[in-house]
């Protein structure tokens, strides 16, 4: 297969207002035929640079209403203009911009950057098959400082580590849900509150938060209360790539240490993921 | 001379919230003679082990009320403690951890990290010297996607630029600002100020934005209104990676693009810089 | 499933010689019960601590004579002491350490670190299952800078991209083969044939060459010569990552410039992959 | 200032083979006036596009005999063409391609990219000053696994550190060096006699190594082997980023570990640098 990478800005007014969307879009084709590989023949290969004018031409003509709607409109595009395409699969990511306030007065033409999640998605069909779509939000951020331990954990001789009921909780999540056969969805509002599901879902009760007896009971939390609120989600996958914080031994120094201060430990680094779906089950 | 860095968590509690701090700690040391270098002699030499212990223990006692008073707290530990140092310099930089809210309502102990410009502050002291403070932020993502243009610039036979008068404005921002001998400053309220007077004078008024004649322009317009606004600032530089964005010609594609789809130049990548000071002007 | 990474170094003597190999080692299991994500059940959970130690010990006791041997020896350790596990993958990475020579001389202690390609591998096994081997060589950057061409591709109204038959052919490679189910093989020995392949294919006979119509051909004549010439290989995957140059039109500038000055093309950014065994032809 | 980073490849043939420079050039100029930061007076400006052109102007006409040669003739240019700049740096930095090699033959036109170590040099002038030049080296990885330890060090009630009289040596260097008011150096043929000194100093013997008591006193030794050897070197500064390596305690694992296992300790992170000239002596 062959993929290629654009990057650029979507601007259109709104009233007097700007918008503007910057994303990264890669389009993945697979040809009908390998005769390119095998016979150095490229009179089907479709040049990574008319992919790019092609993408350029979608976004001018339709503007990126949604991420997920142009992931679809690229799918759309290549599936019905070229017959050598046997399989096309489009991921699109924001850079995220947010408008400028000042006094709480919304800027008509300023943007600040402000990176905790970045929102993404895919499309992708191959030839007679249906047109999936998934979306995302990765490289988001989030710590407890307290409510986490993990404990009961299987024992042997090469067992180290201790038991801890009030542990950091801190990582990076990744999390991927698929739409199955999307119809006329609001892809912008559901983004948002599946967002919202997953900050809950993490954090618990704001007076109180929720004990994590692992960092996999809260990807599963995360999950079942994603699928349990929005409707629209067939699968969902969860990634956390997690930090560990060592509370620093102060006894040679001559201090107690009541969880105060902190290491974050490099190694061993840890990841725990699960997909979870609505009928059946999927530890992958 | 040597330096280390030391990544640590530094929690506390409100009470019942719990506040964390994540800091980075950067601590240069200058020893009154080289015998380290030129003998292999040790014995002045501190380790950058105890150094680290000391940071930790500094952070466990003191607290880190503010970036700035972290700084000057290790300073003045080396200074008065350590009568081999000659010359120290402390670097202190932060993780951008924001409280998490659910509808409003603040969470007690779950965070986000919102890295949208990342406070950092310095401190150095020569033996016999004053105490000098620095603070700043950088990794600001900013962009106006109009009301900026460059004209009337200086043209030769390898000119081949045209003159834009509705440009994008984009870059990247890192600010720096001294405090000269500084007093009881409340930096965190200082810092906040500075950072909303950068934002103002980057996108001028909510409604109608102001015309930038050029990138130094608005460096110069940042720094101008920080030294008119906030009297505790002594110097500020300003330092702005831009980014550049073409307009893409859609012309053999058939098409008008009115500045609607735009792509980021990487080569040339740009940067331009100004120190500007209270009474005399530093251009360097 | 859970995964987690581990750096360290492993040392021996040979003789008077040191010999170092520093490795990245990332093991993923997946439990034979998801009770630790749906109830927060941890009895079966082997914590990252403890399959720290685990890689660690084994690399004390059977050292690192090849990546893919320690490889094995990490999943037969998981495999047969715990019976919860129902799979395992370990990948091994190394850092390039080479021994360095002084007027020609190897140096008995000393190393410089030389990433021309690194070399990694992968063993995974389900219960039950056979073991599988996989090694490979990735972030291996590679030039012609003739001898290249792109032609007779597909045109449409979207092809602004012009035919060319003496470009730089550029990029970054990602290789990776299978041995199958292995017995005692010299990894070491064919790992270093395997490079050779590599590089003998890209690059053609020393004196002229060898033109490529296309990456995808130039990814294809890598994998015939790595099947033909290296038996134990079952299928082999090669990802190109390309890098464009263009030739700067100098028109504007009073100047010819006949593909002496190029700048690279940061987007399209284009990658071509393709997999192939030894029966039967996948082309992902 | 403004500063502004170009990358590009320059070709050219010496008989039939091919020869390969990419360079990335980095151009800070200074002009007489701040006219364009305090008035939004574009009229001196020189734009990034324009310096663009010039680099690629004198790369296509001079070629890259040398990276030095390179940077002075961009310094010349700009001080002999543009009587409203007041000061010019250029920094260039080459992409370590090397020939390939097919059995010890060099291919006519194939290259690998082998980043053991990276080229750069800067020149600077100031108007009616002279012309200075800058060589370097940076991100050199080396690592001596005996024949260094720590010992004798300051010790307080904040030290934790044991002394260590056999530990791993191992950082990453930059080294940098000026050759004054240079005259018609072969400046490729002495930066390979400099690199192979810091190696040797580095290393020491091959048979036996040199023992080195700090990270300081490597630092100096390399200094001083280059400044006996190469005349031409007025002033060297390097700096040392080191890696520590723990012996990892495996005595509650049941084993005893000669320094057979070690983890890299990612905190506190140290670096030491110094710079030292042929009279007087700099300590920073």
């Amino acid at each position: 297969y062959g993929k290629n990478t654009i990057k650029f800005l979507r601007l259109h007014k709104e009233g007097k207002k700007h918008v503007v969307k910057e994303v990264e879009v890669c389009a993945h084709l697979r040809l009908t035929s390998p005769q390119e590989y095998l016979e150095g023949n490229n009179s089907l290969v479709i040049p990574t640079d008319t992919i790019k004018n092609i993408v350029l031409v979608l976004a001018k003509k339709n503007g990126i209403p949604s991420l997920e709607q142009f992931a679809i409109d690229i799918c759309n595009h290549f599936m019905t203009t070229f017959c050598q395409v046997a399989y096309v699969k489009t991921y699109v990511q924001e850079v995220p911009w947010q408008r400028l306030h000042e006094d709480g007065v919304p800027h008509i033409h300023s943007f600040i950057c402000v990176p905790d999640g970045i929102r993404f998605c895919e499309a992708e069909q191959c030839r007679n098959g249906p047109l999936i779509v998934f979306a995302g939000i990765k490289d988001l951020k989030l710590m407890k400082t307290t409510q986490s331990g993990f404990e009961g954990f299987y024992k042997n001789e090469h067992t180290t580590l201790p038991e801890r009921h009030d542990r950091i909780l801190c990582g990076e999540f990744f999390c991927k849900w698929s739409y199955g056969e999307c119809k006329d969805f609001d892809f912008n509002c559901i983004w948002k509150k599946i967002r919202e599901c997953i900050l809950e879902a993490f954090a618990g009760p704001p007076d109180c938060g929720e004990y994590s007896p692992s960092y996999q009971k809260t990807v599963n939390c995360i999950q079942m209360l994603v699928l349990s609120r929005v409707s629209q989600v067939q699968v969902i996958e969860v990634v956390l790539n997690n930090t560990f914080y060592n509370v620093v031994d102060m006894k040679n120094l001559g201090l107690t240490n009541d969880k105060e201060v902190l290491v974050p430990v490099e190694a061993p680094y840890g990841s725990c993921a699960c997909t979870l779906g609505r009928k059946k089950f999927f530890e992958a």
